[in-house]
């Protein structure tokens, strides 16, 4: 693991970060493949939304993408967590104009991807419906930390969360997709939920891969009835769910398999949404 | 400001310490009295409470109260901030076991307290309906950092927030107490909100100072017709509300005037649960 903070080798943050205070801020998990940051552009533009919606100004954007592909580059394949606070403040919620947000960089392992397809539960933590915060990628996480917290068994790969009104949202940290009659589903995230990367890139490009796409809210009902199942994120790509505990067994299928080799095609067709082959 | 992490002076938190990575933990924010910390033992509580609640386990009490102590009598007042993160881990929302939880204490000047009658404002923010993080004292604080940032004016104390529902619930820092004819009411704050400690004394002692209290859902109409309005928190204590912007102006009464007498008589009548003359 090795860690920059604000550019700088370390492993000190200031007790007095906003972070570690109040989980003022945001974060990205990027894909490294061949020492390149997967799919960057989104990102930096999903964190920039985040800084927007929380009015965190002042990031040095320049430095910011410096320290990641100087980073990135010095282990081909890896898992880059990239996280930005509103800086440090003395006492209280308010936050002093004219300080810097923080820029913390961490280099880690790639982890191994789960046996294909996925074994996956329904954890019994439910999401508050909060449209000001839905979408960005915030370190307020005790939802995911909560539902995580759920199982134990190796075997099972993610938890999928419903929100408080029992509609299907995600999982723990994947995007969910079902497949219906030959057409793509994924769960509307305007109340709640992170608006993954993969996620908005097989959104925007489902038309090509000649999938019909519709974006709306989800229950149980419709995950049982689905023909497939897949989760998403950025470092483990799409994968299809084998088992969802309580609700059936799923078959991979047609729809998946096109969306994954779209994905693997990507790596040549568009370099500055860079994803692996 | 002094900060000691676990228990050894510091200013170097780990940048894998969950509480930055996810607002994985909680804290207490202590009025430091002669040295000492005031209503200890329900700030305890609520921090017992709040590690049940999120299942971090292992914390050193009796180191954690050692150094409380020590902390608090470099300094004759002071606010003392604690932080019990669920310690560091190096990848994903789940938790190594059998890593201890982190103790971050911090020492402050007492902020100088704001002129009364307080003048408040409504939070245009709303809080998330999430009953399982209700009540406790986590570190995910963005709806209080959200509704802090929308105002600047130096003149407003507080401001006070409702939930989605539009209930009131407390203000960013402090909980909320209205009189109605001679009776005190308080938001019940099962649904959203921090259980504050001043708040929890008030309610204790309500009866022994004459005051019918109940808990129960309070609105904008309820704030309107109060006859008193208050707010509370362990540093600033129990404070009239002279004017809240858009909604009226109110007057100091009786019952707040007996409350704050009867706070005031805590610091004979019960040394561990001290609070200042």
């Amino acid at each position: 693991m090795t860690t920059w903070i604000d550019g700088t080798a370390g492993t000190c943050v200031d007790p007095g970060d906003r972070g570690l205070q109040f989980g003022d801020g945001l974060f990205e998990t990027l894909r490294i493949d061949a020492g390149r940051p997967c799919f960057w552009p989104r990102h930096r533009q999903r964190l920039a939304a985040g800084c927007e919606r929380l009015g965190i100004v002042g990031l040095d954007w320049p430095r910011l993408e410096e320290e990641l592909h100087a980073l990135a580059a010095r282990q081909p394949r890896a898992a880059l967590k990239l996280i930005v606070t509103r800086g440090s403040s003395e006492r209280g919620y308010r936050a002093a104009a004219a300080v810097p947000p923080r820029r913390i960089l961490r280099l880690a392992a790639l982890p191994e991807p789960p046996a294909a397809p996925l074994r996956v539960r329904l954890c019994a933590w439910r999401l508050a419906i909060h449209p000001a915060l839905a979408g960005i990628k915030h370190l307020n996480r005790l939802d995911q930390v909560m539902a995580r917290r759920e199982w134990d068994d190796p075997g099972v790969a993610e938890g999928l969360l419903l929100d408080r009104r029992g509609r299907l949202v995600e999982g723990t940290m994947s995007n969910l997709f079902l497949v219906r009659d030959g057409r793509l589903l994924t769960p509307d995230l305007s109340d709640c939920g992170v608006a993954g990367i993969l996620r908005s890139v097989i959104i925007d490009r489902a038309a090509e891969a000649g999938v019909e796409l519709a974006r709306r809210a989800l229950t149980l009902d419709d995950l049982a009835a689905a023909d497939e199942v897949l989760l998403c994120n950025s470092l483990l790509g799409l994968c299809p769910v084998g088992r969802v505990e309580g609700i059936g067994e799923f078959r991979s299928g047609p729809v998946g398999r096109r969306l994954q080799q779209q994905l693997a095609r990507q790596a040549t067709d568009d370099s500055s949404n860079w994803y692996p082959a």
